[in-house]
């Protein structure tokens, strides 16, 4: 058991064991730091690093905390990650050199009291198409179930490059996108503000260490250039992609606004929760085999509250282990080719979506493409999202007595902005 | 006619009408800084704005000169950058400041004596497709005549987003990259290095000032946030892309490198060379209808050199005003659903094919798929690009006994890597 000074209830998403990273800065002004989250506070670790806490001289003496983003600490590498972890668990304990006062008055914030921002400048931004069941119900949608899955997927994590400029921090609103879209089988576009607004239930992990220009890494070294997770809320208007998606993929539908979650899960806490993800059949290529399809059991929620709901109404629950392509398969799928990956690029997994019909990650799954809408608690329905729905998704890995968690990521559509064309 | 002190021939691309931006530094040593091509040599920009040679307060009081991309420079916005050619080029006339020996010395580089950098940090890249009879061949090809266009093509530049970190400086050496193809129209695939490599001729424009995270920029606005052009070599590698690019568009395919020329042409200097492109039929919707489809004509070239080869062969010719889409069109589209740009994103193009098989922008078109090889001068054949070759792309708009030139990109084809899996 572990212990720390500061009060952590055991549904706290930010136990002792968790210790995530993100950049926040005070309410009251000043300028965006590296902290980390426990419980309801927040450590500031310019402070930390000012009063050189670290157990090791290269952390003390870097500038990694003094930068408004994780970039510069993700680029130093697992074994610094793991002294500063260890640091910070040791300043946590009772009778610390930060147990006191005059320091909690000094090193810590409440998280009511912060704001937080982007935890790391994002180069490049890809998203993957990794969950059998998301890719299976697409696909039988528009096309047919016999041939769901396109001849490609069960051979190789499907990706594409995504937008990175307008990658947001949770809690940032949403405007509703304008765009040509076509009703039915017509083949004339109508130009207007997006019918059909959608979420993603998605997680993306960091990239820490990079790699060379040419240089592809293994799916085992894959482990050494993740830093961490984040939950990420890829927004899609489905009328916009239909019509836009031939033949080079989503464009527009999907490059007016990404939210992710402000705190970045490390692996190094997310080890207690490996488990194994979906058998993979047929057996990838030997670049993609490792010893295992080791993933992350971790749950993942997303609740939906319209203008008229005093709280939020749950519509999907879903699992981070149901991916059938792990990270390290992405990496190295990425990379095979020789393309360098750079500190705080940000992989996503595509929507994950359960084998049940509630473990759906997207409007448009849950509702099967608008046939069966959703009930909420107003009284009213949704087939897809309407101006004023929040989206709120959650998830969390369940320790004994504790919880690694994500908080949350946010994101309320607005009503479309007037174009003066 | 415009004078200058530097000898310029007038088949130099860089006549005192281009007076082009890149980022440099010198063989002998020292820090990259911007300079501004004239005939055989380069204009330190950092010891230009040291003397404060501007005739504007905030151009020299500005940072953007010491900063070793052009990113700040480019934010600033056309009435600096108008305001900076302007006091450039005075200085290049016959008894201005810097026309003396000591000032040579200064203020000058030869060409030969410099190394160039990318020139400015590009924090996304997408890629068009915006040449008609290059989407037509590649329709014909992989579905068929009667349905060589997709039913979208008309309506809208498509594009999708390609990969910022591997686009790399003319010069950089490409591995033929490793990936999974199949044969004919076996759905097994093999993993392999990529047998059919591939160039694509395109342009890409830089963006200057960018717009808010939410706000579209209408398609006469566009003009005031594109700050120049460059030549840019789109690798591909087309066994991997047939294989992986459904349903969410080209990835490893693309993913290893984009090359682009070091000099950055601006639009003041390719004003005079302004003409109507395409007849576009149908209209346009309103966001994509300007005054007129206004683009530049730029002729453009690509050569191509084997190691047995003392000289470059020419293999195709072609020209930017022969896109369908232009500019402002595709800037228009791309931020219509209010996904912001920032200064230094970079927008290509899409390969320029032309209307005759000796103006197709790529080997895959120029060769029909393979079916109709290149002779090359050492009495060797290409169906794609072998090992050793290396592709030269040039271009250039001809002026009234001068030239408003890019200079060159140019990439050697090496031998892949070996991989230790």
């Amino acid at each position: 058991m572990q212990t720390t000074f500061i009060p952590i209830p055991p549904d706290s998403h930010f136990s002792i064991q968790n210790l995530p990273y993100g950049v926040f800065s005070p309410r009251e002004g000043g300028e965006p730091r590296i902290g980390v989250a426990v419980g309801d506070v927040v450590l500031d670790m310019r402070v930390f690093h000012d009063l050189a806490l670290f157990d090791d001289d290269l952390l003390n003496n870097s500038n990694a905390f003094n930068e408004p983003t994780l970039n510069s600490f993700m680029a130093l590498g697992r074994d610094k990650w793991r002294a500063a972890r260890s640091a910070i668990k040791q300043q946590l304990q009772p009778g610390s050199f930060l147990d006191n006062e005059s320091m909690r008055q000094l090193a810590f914030f409440r998280q009511a009291d912060v704001i937080m921002h982007l935890p790391v400048a994002i180069g490049d931004y890809t998203d993957f198409y990794s969950s059998r069941e998301h890719a299976t119900n697409v696909g039988t949608m528009f096309r047919a179930a016999e041939n769901a899955l396109m001849p490609n997927w069960l051979h190789l994590p499907v990706g594409y490059h995504g937008r990175a400029s307008s990658v947001v921090i949770s809690g940032t609103p949403i405007a509703r996108p304008h765009g040509q879209t076509v009703r039915g089988d017509s083949t004339t576009p109508e130009f207007g503000t997006s019918r059909l607004m959608d979420f993603e239930l998605e997680m993306g992990f960091l990239i820490g260490p990079g790699n060379e220009f040419g240089r592809p890494v293994s799916v085992k070294e894959a482990w050494n250039h993740i830093f961490g997770l984040v939950l990420v809320n890829d927004w899609s208007a489905r009328d916009i992609q239909k019509w836009e998606y031939q033949p080079l993929g989503p464009f527009n539908a999907k490059n007016f606004a990404t939210s992710i979650s402000p705190w970045v899960v490390t692996l190094e806490a997310l080890e207690p929760f490996l488990v194994n993800g979906p058998q993979q059949d047929p057996e990838p290529l030997p670049y993609l085999r490792g010893k295992s399809n080791r993933t992350y059991n971790i749950a993942l929620e997303v609740q939906l509250q319209s203008t008229q709901m005093t709280e939020p109404h749950t519509i999907c629950r879903s699992n981070f282990k149901y991916l059938y392509w792990n990270m390290c398969q992405q990496l190295a799928h990425h990379t095979i080719t020789g393309c360098n990956l750079r500190p705080g690029d940000l992989l996503a997994s595509g929507t994950i979506s359960g084998p049940t019909p509630d473990a759906y990650g997207s409007m448009l799954e849950l509702t099967w493409r608008g046939t069966k809408p959703i009930d909420l608690p107003d009284g009213t329905t949704r087939k897809f999202l309407a101006d004023g729905d929040t989206v709120i998704m959650t998830g969390y890995a369940q320790g004994d007595g504790y919880r690694v968690g994500f908080g949350e990521v946010t994101g309320q559509i607005q009503p479309a902005v007037s174009l003066t064309i």
